[in-house]
């Protein structure tokens, strides 16, 4: 497959945007929601751009290496955030935490080739 | 996870999509695109269904079944229209029918919950 | 354009996804946000499904009457659920509310053909 | 609305998507496809981009910008290849460079914020 050099990235942005979408919908159930409306809008966010980043590096696209660049940075900021709610003990968000590093790594890679 | 029943069928979606759309992109540069036209054009279709459905499953909606009920139809209609190509030895048609048809049965198992 | 037959739907559905996505973030920015868990909810939801419906006209799909099906669905519940926050003065679910009943009765239209 | 900002942008960018879905389709069932694929291609990844670039900004993120700036781009080249077959009198390749060019335009404003 022509685009097998991207399938690595393709699957973290996938894994990436789920955990995103799910972590969301968890937040927002939370009891301290108040809390975490930036959370809440990273993830969103992130989530949006992680699939269209998947879709761009499906159709074996030219502009996969720039969308990466914006991806790595989404990723890494909604890393951040959740980063500090799953060290509150929130599941979710270490969960998305992780996958959004596991995201950012791919897209870095891809969007800086050597 | 609340969103741990949709797993295996989100997952599947997430597989045809890409395979879709990998496949209408290699349709494309067939010699014979002319004669790919059908399954370029279900190809398409079916990826852009099948994010949704992944989507709409990630934030653990109540229209995920009705959703998945379009999606079955759609894979199946794809993998029916892959598999004629399919036969004919191209191998991005095969690994299209065969992400499909596992999205479809994945699709059909949500939309008719027991 | 063959599409044509589409396009007020397309348009209804794009407008009211845009409108979803606003209304979202724009409650989850309100005071009261644990009040408007289930606003953001269905947001989401029906703005994924709306995207997923255009896109799916705008490639003059065959599955678009069945998506449509759905989507008037998740208009109709959206619409219900923000109109109750419109009264108690929310601007944002106003907007919201109006494009989700235009969106609605767009999509009852193509999803029932006479 | 604080999204207001985005507006137009959003509104170039759904059009575009819309119009590049639909040269997509109109050119794969054009007699002369095998001389559209460049065509099809960019028609596929420019929609993506732009879609992703307008649900971006209706959740009012700050990677709009960012996103807008890869969104230009891929207008710019879907414009130019378009043109190409507009002059051969292709109507569904001229509305789609028109929408490519307004997009680009209103994505440039947005990625080079004075």
């Amino acid at each position: 497959m022509e685009n097998q050099k991207y399938q690595e990235c393709i699957d973290a942005c996938l894994a990436c945007a789920q955990a995103c979408s799910y972590c969301a919908i968890s937040c927002l159930n939370e009891e301290h929601v108040a809390h975490l409306k930036k959370c809440i809008q990273l993830d969103l966010e992130c989530a949006a751009i992680c699939r269209a980043s998947a879709e761009v590096m499906s159709l074996g696209s030219s502009f996969s290496a720039h969308l990466c660049r914006v991806c790595a940075d989404a990723c890494r900021a909604c890393a951040e955030e959740c980063s500090k709610h799953a060290e509150m003990g929130m599941e979710h968000c270490r969960v998305c935490a992780e996958a959004c590093r596991k995201c950012y790594e791919a897209c870095e890679a891809m969007a800086t080739p050597v």
